[in-house]
């Protein structure tokens, strides 16, 4: 038997069959072409799993189950796509669509938890009691996993950690609230960071980099600069990091997983986005004698989409 | 079979006899003298499931386990207690001496995992798929439960909710971090903020209910005055609601479990404090139109910690 993993993208539709032990044993890709009518769009999602079933020499009768990560909020029991902004999707019946070509078990949930189930599957988090998965792009997205099952909360609206409030009344965020995780930790807030610092005309490789044009600044040519000791970059990455361990640690101090596992553009800063995090924990740690969360880098990539979402069903 | 609840606190050892249901049927106390070495307290604890047995005219065999619930953190795998500020313990063996007395089954837990674990067996909680406890005091405790499980973390260190960052760089907490929710959440905030909104000189009835001394203001001179509508203690419990609102939505976009429930002395607010809650909710709120976690007010009161306790045996 194969599972089925689908990771919807605004600009993507990844598709993939899974084996049992979460490894990737065929894909099918095309375009998501969002402005479309959803009933499309799932046409394209059935027309990717009957490519792949080709290419295995396999059939329906193969599928053991279907799921998809959605960049949004599901209803599992209705199988019903809540909200996706990316899509413009609202109250999307994704379930009964999807089934009107292949009549199987359907999981859906959203991107960030499955890709921290992927990584509890068949990657770093992989055989722990417990882990959260941070993304880190331009938007910072949670998953949760607890005793080996993604947890998205009771009404299907937790693991958004990213919308957690670390600064009350402080930076406005795009969900309407002040003070977001997400306007600190994410992508473009390095970005923002690197604006404001450059504003007060203060020298930097920054602006080189980016061709002297400050909307081309972007997070790694912060990053890349910080690394090289740009005294603008350096500061601007050490704020980052200083709010990222704040997230994290808000994250220790309630669930205290086993791991937390940081994923998505920022994180492929590496070792020295770790370095950067550790220094700052030990002012911010509760009991400072007592075992922590191992904070690691998120090992599966882009194939995480794929797997995380073929294991729901598993 | 009964079950044996201790809650240890720094001024009492409470001890009770809970059958299945979650039912207190033969209670006992005595003063805990924390200042004492840890073996007169433990032989106290013992002392008190003796008297509760012969009340009861029951014996050893009718005990199926015991628990304790501390104001700290324990070590559920050695039985050991590592961290209990409030009776300077640390790092001690709580199971194995106890044994010495009872020779069951012992399970040790935070106190206010243990009070948020009461409420689900036998509470305003009782039933739900999932619930997070926040005592309001002069701390700020959290419990969680999942699944029917008290969830205290891998490593024992979570659901110190209290210890959560709301406002980087905020007030100094005593735990060394700045800005955590507790600063702001707790009891003692209540008094802190209604200090400095009367340095100033303003006029209000909080400094006469406190017989013109500062140092009298305690959270329920300044909440029965906000209910008469001081000006002053209307502008401070409504401070003080916005925190929580922060805390309580981190929560739910954390976590978000069926039930929140308010415990401690804060809650008595009852009503009072709820309304205030609710009116903050959705300018946090991420997913405006979904449902959001019930907020409600704990049930059971002081028993709380000898059921929970009890009933982690269960």
């Amino acid at each position: 038997m194969i599972y089925i993993g689908i990771d919807l993208g605004g600009t993507n539709i990844a598709v993939g069959a899974v084996d049992e032990s979460g490894k990737i044993i065929g894909e099918f890709s095309t375009k998501t072409f969002a402005q479309r009518p959803y009933q499309e769009i799932i046409r394209d999602m059935a027309f990717c799993i009957g490519k792949i079933l080709n290419n295995l020499h396999m059939t329906e009768d193969d599928i053991a189950s279907i799921g998809i990560g959605i960049p949004g909020v599901a209803d599992q029991k209705t199988e019903r796509v809540i909200f996706c902004t990316n899509l413009g999707w609202h109250d999307i019946p994704l379930g009964e669509e999807l089934r009107k070509y292949y009549n199987k078990p359907i999981h859906i949930d959203n991107d960030a938890t499955v890709a921290g189930y992927a990584e509890y599957v068949a990657g770093v988090s992989k055989g722990t009691d417990s882990s959260v998965f941070l993304t880190l792009g331009t938007g910072v997205g949670g998953g949760i996993v607890i005793n080996g099952k993604p947890w998205s909360g009771f009404h299907g609206i937790g693991s958004e950690i990213g919308h957690t409030t670390i600064k009350t009344d402080g930076v406005e965020c795009t969900c309407g609230n002040k003070g977001c995780a997400e306007r600190y930790c994410s992508a473009s807030a390095i970005i923002r960071m690197a604006k404001e610092a450059l504003a007060g005309g203060a020298e930097s490789s920054i602006l080189e980099r980016a061709r002297g044009d400050i909307d081309r600044i972007n997070a790694k040519i912060v990053i890349d600069c910080a690394k090289e000791g740009d005294a603008v970059a350096v500061r601007v990455f050490n704020e980052y990091a200083r709010n990222l361990a704040v997230t994290i640690n808000n994250v220790a101090d309630t669930i205290d997983p086993e791991i937390i596992v940081l994923g998505g553009g920022v994180s492929h800063a590496g070792q020295f986005l770790l370095d950067a995090i550790q220094r700052h924990i030990p002012s911010l740690q509760l009991y400072k004698t007592l075992p922590y969360p191992r904070i690691c880098l998120a090992s599966l990539g882009n194939e995480a989409g794929i797997i995380g979402a073929a294991m729901l069903g598993r």
